[in-house]
């Protein structure tokens, strides 16, 4: 590492623009889904630094510098992942040092680290590790905490523009583990302002019919700016404030406050979090307020509901387990649906909802039980009940009733949505306690 | 719909590269990530068209302008997604016609096509549903049958080339289903060659690992094309040829065969694939094969490994059901673990993930059971069982067995990674049958 360069970088030049360019052939076949791209535009977004463009380019030497340049041009930082394997096709540290007039050479340190983490990790450590090991001449380098591959961060005046170049492995947990230890904190140096968020998230009403119940407020937005967008079954509504780093929180809170009491009045109950949080997570800290605990009885979510709520850390604190009762006569010799119900109303129906719910919480003696029988599809559809019909079962100390959904879309989906109004069902009975 | 410009469409004219240009603030700001360009480009690859380049801009007029300006500059073919919602910030159709130059006028078949959808869906038609009938003058209109957002594709001359401009809306189920039954069917009369893919998918091999066990294959690449890339936890190779219209699958599959045949030799048990499936989709298959069933008992993953098997159709005829005994009195109460092993080895041990395993099995009657206990983090880590410890059980007719993994990385990495290794256990067990 070279320390005259990283005195330089310390300097008090701020970066208020950056650009994001993505490497790898397999983005541009679209085999894999472009997750960093997201994770370092929220994290940008995070930091108060715009970020106008992205792009995606694959390991063509001529494209990739064309592309990469282009960034430098029109913003203050270019983040480039991708391209740092072992294998021949990744050049992308090449083209970097080359745009930054350097070159790459043996960097005895990187090479010991790289040797170290293979023991460590009991791998096999092959030949082609060591063009891992080829780094830039004078440039900050950027240690893998997650991986082989080094990054690097370059400081370059590129048309008598003072600009910074870095370069990231593109393996999801390579890259956030990287951007988190080593760009960030210098990151945070050299920005005096944030974009200030607060999220309104919503469901149960789409799009077009939110905006129009608060188009009034939408039209007259001043310093606070909202923004709509669709996520799969929900609306989210993003409030932004541009704030300096000398705005304390509570003076942030105090701008966003009318427009929030506004919204709240016409939205009421669709909304389910102002703190843009998960249902999931809304649902855990509410359980565990009330130290109440659920359990469920899925069907064609076939544990999408438990795994959504066991994703969030200390879900064993509220959720007991469940039950996934895909063959039929499974709901009839676990649950105790009766014969009858399945037979006469069938495995997708209110009476059969409400036999589940009550048949696991009182198997597992928890306060709360939800229940979700449905119609996934493609087959199974009938003119009385097509694809997309799902009923959810909700049982507590007080009764048990079932709500009834058609849902649209294929069965991936349908699974989904089911598992999200599942969530809202339980979520709002939580909160009418 | 312009029957003049639809007979020009369908002239002659190929088109051999295709540029993607996703449109919305969200993506700048990290709040979706872009599943859109994946899909796209993903279809585009399997119409043997060259995706060289994807981009990402915002609402700015002069920003998305420019960057669809540069894609008709080197590509045959820009699609932009997006854009095309009924609020004000919404312009992707108003550009398009400009660098089209054409203009917005009201249509009235759109609008009738609009109020239609929202009546059929009971939604309520909100004013700002008209700003979608405002479609550009001599273009050809693509209907929308996921939504109310028709798009447009518009031909083009630019500088001096013939271009052309697809726009197609934001949300990825009407952007897929106007791309499938609009753009596709038109795209396969512009083409006349495809990259022929065979992908050939490994678990438990690093990408490092596997690459140098293959090197010199990867050197000697000729007529078929080898690409390594790494997904979360697996590692796959794609093999690829540019074949014409004119060559049969069974002629592309003779020159796949030799490389296909070397490879397998190499890499042998660590293959589960090399027809790009699932190992979801492959258990189904063998397990239909075998006319056998399985069942699972899930604690750390919680429901992910019953999901991932559910989501595919057909999977009820394999997949009787599963219990998720998160609480550990439940392992002990519902599936039978005795309560010594729970106290003297824990509920994360080879004894309990067998207990587990034979327990289920023994109460769901299939003939094969998978059960997964584990530390998923970010509590409950010990010196002796640290955060990723994870035991994988498998019961069947011939007895049980268990294995121990320790996987690195957050939570629901650790969750998933556990549902994978779980899965491929499974695979190798039926596959050995």
């Amino acid at each position: 590492m070279n320390n005259l360069v990283i005195q330089e970088l310390e300097s008090e030049r701020q970066i208020y623009s950056a650009e994001i360019i993505s490497i790898g052939t397999e983005l541009l076949l679209g085999q894999i889904v472009n997750t960093n791209a997201r994770d370092l535009a929220c994290e940008l977004s995070e930091l108060g630094i715009s970020n106008y463009y992205q792009a995606v380019v694959g390991d063509n030497p001529e494209r990739m510098e064309a592309v990469i340049r282009q960034g430098l041009e029109r913003s203050d930082l270019v983040i480039a992942t991708g391209g740092l394997g072992p294998t021949e096709d990744d050049i992308t540290m090449q083209i970097c040092a080359k745009i930054a007039g350097t070159e790459l050479v043996f960097n005895a340190e990187a090479a010991k680290w790289i040797r170290d983490r293979i023991t460590r990790h009991h791998y096999v450590l092959t030949s082609n590790n060591w063009k891992q090991a080829m780094l830039p001449r004078e440039t900050k380098i950027l240690y893998n905490a997650a991986g082989t591959a080094p990054g690097a961060l370059f400081q370059l005046d590129y048309a008598g523009k003072r600009r910074y170049l870095a370069v990231l492995p593109g393996p999801p947990l390579e890259m956030n583990t990287m951007f988190k230890r080593e760009l960030k904190p210098w990151l945070c140096t050299m920005t005096r302002r944030h974009l200030q968020h607060l999220y309104i998230r919503t469901i149960g009403l789409g799009e077009s019919r939110l905006t129009s119940m608060i188009s009034d407020i939408i039209h007259d937005q001043g310093t606070v700016t909202i923004a709509p967008y669709a996520e799969d079954g929900e609306v989210v509504l993003r409030l932004s404030v541009m704030a300096s780093a000398e705005q304390t929180i509570e003076e942030l809170n105090e701008i966003f406050q009318p427009v929030l009491v506004q919204i709240k009045a016409r939205l009421g109950e669709y909304i389910y979090s102002v703190e843009n949080k998960t249902l999931p997570q809304i649902i855990v800290e509410q359980l565990s307020a009330q130290n109440a605990r659920v359990c469920f009885a899925e069907s064609c979510t076939a544990g999408l509901l438990s795994a959504e709520l066991a994703s969030i850390p200390g879900a064993s604190r509220v959720f007991s387990g469940s039950m996934i009762v895909y063959a039929n006569e499974l709901k009839q010799s676990l649950l105790g649906v009766p014969a009858e119900i399945l037979q006469y109303d069938g495995a997708v129906s209110e009476q059969c909802a409400i036999a589940m719910a009550e048949g696991i919480r009182s198997l597992l003696q928890t306060d709360y039980a939800v229940s979700v029988t449905g119609i996934a599809g493609p087959g199974g559809g009938t003119d009385s009940k097509p694809v997309g019909t799902v009923w959810i079962g909700l049982s507590e100390h007080s009764g048990t009733f079932a709500r009834h959904f058609i849902l649209r879309g294929e069965r991936n989906r349908i699974r989904r949505i089911a598992t999200l109004n599942a969530l809202d069902l339980l979520r709002r009975q939580i909160s009418a306690e």
